[in-house]
């Protein structure tokens, strides 16, 4: 079993440090909220005192954090972590942050013998609680190698995707995949409705066609055509639209950098970004369906 | 076992009409070429002189057209059909064609107290030839069900989408959310490599995450990733761009009917345009990948 | 000075047929709505008692109405006017259908050796009354010349845009073009607006650059740029989002017929269809700014 | 009569300079290419051996420079050049570049009491030459009126948008509008041409028009509809594609970091995006018209 060192214990990653204690792991947890910390230390993690605490002396530190603003000035600037870890501690970030941030992250380690991995994950909250999470892994092979049981503690998914910051570039494209078909579910649902189909039998026929996406088989987003997802619980719960516009503006950013044209993912940023604005932010994405409604 | 009419037997109806003789049915088939007539005749069918003798003393007739217009023409204008086909015949239209066509043949035939279904497939020439068809039907629930075991010779699923042109409505519904999810998986997929991921490597990722869909499991869009499919093959065979365009703009006719706003549909339908005027109209559809390409 | 018939005078009708009045024609008015029709009556119109009697006898008959089907309706199927008309008498539509509508029309005129011509105004309900519309005119060139003084009575530019449906179609094709134009206008206000600019000086700015265009100069739809327009009156008055989803429905339809692809105009078609459905059908199609406020 | 140093002058600064020249100042100027200097001396400018050369001893300071990146190497990281700058000397870079960019040189630039503005410039390299070119300018309203009477010497509009960052802002905004309503345009042109309309005829009554707008009115991107526009010279000259895309870069950048939804805006990003990729980086911008041709 490990020493591993967590900051970050929020909504995603209050669910995989804990999973990381049922593994075994002895699991030290910082966060700047006392009673996120808490949660984590009833079901058996240490608390450190200080982010330097948690990342000292650990085997294995993960981080889980909002932004690759937030990334850099824990590591490299403001707190200037990189400078209290010990280069046997594999650092991986969990954070969905620009490729770039990663790529940031793991040079200014470099220079301190410190080896990082940008491990991105999908599949939400629920995904994080039941240990289901996939991880989208890019870094050096052996460090991947060295992580990979550590992260199936989390998760039921590991794959490489390559170099420093792949990780985070494949998460980017698969989230601005994901809006795409959300969108373009929601569109044929709704066209269906307004022409006279149930959404029900309209869902069941397109999952058995070419129609059929993950939107469509496990999140459905009319309501009331599939139980316990968030088109059935008014959009509460699940992965807020606020987040689908974060993950599609890293998309934006990306294909700006390398010149690429994708106007389906433009127009699902377009898209979110009015949903965002117009009260939404707060919801589950697949509430996008209201967008198409007649009011 | 079942007397049978087949009107239009060609990359489509072809294969449909010889499974149905391969099944035990007597079938008669007439098509506008000879030529096409013969290679189903030489399986084993019957070669009905005209469409009146196609559609003379059978239990069922089949039509597999290339348009709402043909359609009517055939059972209501020009041909009139209709007034040649016994109350008993049961008509299955097979063809995909606007909702309205299908409901105006349905009206047109009630009047001679005869019964039809709307009936397209989805599954392509493949599956048309494997029997593995998803027939979509629209229509009385008692037609539905005598039809069913027929199209079952021909196909693996039958779907009951509601009444008249119901069939369709849902057909059209399917095919814009493939579109959708087809071109949103070529730009994720050039989006990855002009950031330096392994198209193959994505795919795999992207098929155990959120962006999962048919496209990427069945039909890659990338050359080189999946054998098997036009991708590989110079975007040879498959379904064409013109009637992926086809199908997108019965799409656009319904959502103006209905006012209906689908904005991702109608952008797969100006690309899909876009790219059919560039000269891909005959290759298949995932060579949308090619617009996305830097040249 | 001329013996016109007039058919249809609502808001753009009505003042339209007051000013050919004011301008010493002798004018014969119809309409469902015998309130409408006294309006016209008071500023000096003869009061038709029919569709046939404003038809008969006189050297031109305009009509103004709201639909394709219902001018179809009208002068062939339903009411079979054009049994009823001379053929002396010159047949103008100024209502905007589509050009097979106005195609139609001038093929079932022709039968009976009377000449029509499509008609179809710019300029709103203001331009009808100031007499300044523009008339975009489809069919043969001497009837263009026989009409065109009379046209010149209720507006300030007349155009012969080619043979029959030709001014139809370039009527739709600058419809298209003014709704791309207002929404990016829009979309430019509310980016600077949001980025800390005033609307007022950017409006200014973008005049007297290449960013200028009809919307900005004579049309803000931001609210206080502009005194006199609808966004200074809470986007009432003007030009409906439903009228201007009307005009993008026959622009995707001659787009659909012509396999052309306007990506742009399909996206604003989009937009303004989902402006309509939530609750903007009949504020002034400028209020499409409301869209990109934050809530 | 002041003395001016000038930093940049390629296709756009080289003119500027010589109208500075032409109107009696004392120009200094600095490029890396000789070439380009030589040019600007030939007209009455002298050489300055070095940027610290040109910056020295001047009353005004302008720039022209390709991009954020190097404004900001020049002024305050690599090469540091505020250090060398007096602070009675004022600044005016006219370069297009992020407003971040611009806020960060003004806040570097205060630092040491130099005052600057940013100055981005509409027109191209055609107004550049005749003096014609319209200036948007941010910073302090002094600085501004400082500025005016040498910016008139090159430009016939000169704009104070706001504070430190709004001159970008503004032509950020502008150049969006401008893709849009040039794609917009090339659109309706080619519905109309392939309905059969002259798309001389079609630019006439539009530009009579709600259509109206600066594509239409002097850019006009149909092949011979104009002369002397690129349209009408191979596409050659202008503005090209690839700095059109840059703008719009800018524009999604700024959209991005304020949550603005521009939907029509990163549409045209997507389609100049796939336009710079197959081939028309180098083609005048008005290219886009190609895209909607049929091979």
């Amino acid at each position: 079993m490990a020493s591993i060192g967590f900051i970050g214990v929020g909504n995603m990653g209050g669910p995989m440090a804990i999973n990381l204690v049922k593994a075994g792991h002895q699991v030290k947890v910082f966060d700047l909220s006392a009673e996120l910390v808490q949660q984590v230390v009833a079901q058996g993690a240490q608390r450190a005192a200080t982010v330097q605490d948690a990342a000292c002396d650990v085997d294995v530190l993960i981080s889980m954090l909002p932004s690759g603003q937030i990334v850099e000035d824990l590591y490299i600037h403001q707190t200037g972590l990189l400078d209290h870890i010990n280069p046997r501690t594999l650092v991986i970030d969990c954070s969905t942050i620009a490729p770039e941030n990663a790529i940031n992250l793991a040079q200014a380690a470099k220079v301190k013998d410190i080896v990082t991995l940008d491990a991105p994950v999908s599949g939400g909250v629920g995904g994080a609680k039941a240990g289901t999470l996939t991880f989208i892994v890019g870094g050096d092979k052996s460090a991947f190698e060295k992580a990979e049981p550590i992260l199936r503690n989390m998760g039921k998914s590991v794959f490489h995707a390559g170099n420093h910051g792949a990780g985070q570039m494949a998460k980017i494209c698969n989230n601005m995949l994901l809006a795409v078909h959300m969108i373009g579910t929601a569109e044929a649902l709704q066209l269906g409705v307004d022409n006279g189909l149930d959404p029900q039998v309209l869902s069941q026929i397109m999952l058995q066609s070419s129609g059929r996406n993950w939107s469509l088989e496990l999140y459905n987003p009319y309501p009331g055509v599939m139980p316990n997802v968030p088109a059935s619980n008014n959009y509460d719960g699940g992965f807020q639209t606020n987040l689908m516009n974060k993950d599609l503006g890293l998309a934006l950013e990306a294909a700006l950098k390398s010149q690429s044209s994708t106007p389906m993912g433009y127009l699902a940023k377009s898209l979110y970004g009015l949903h965002g604005r117009k009260g939404f932010g707060k919801k589950d994405f697949s509430s996008i369906q209201k967008m198409f409604e007649k009011d």
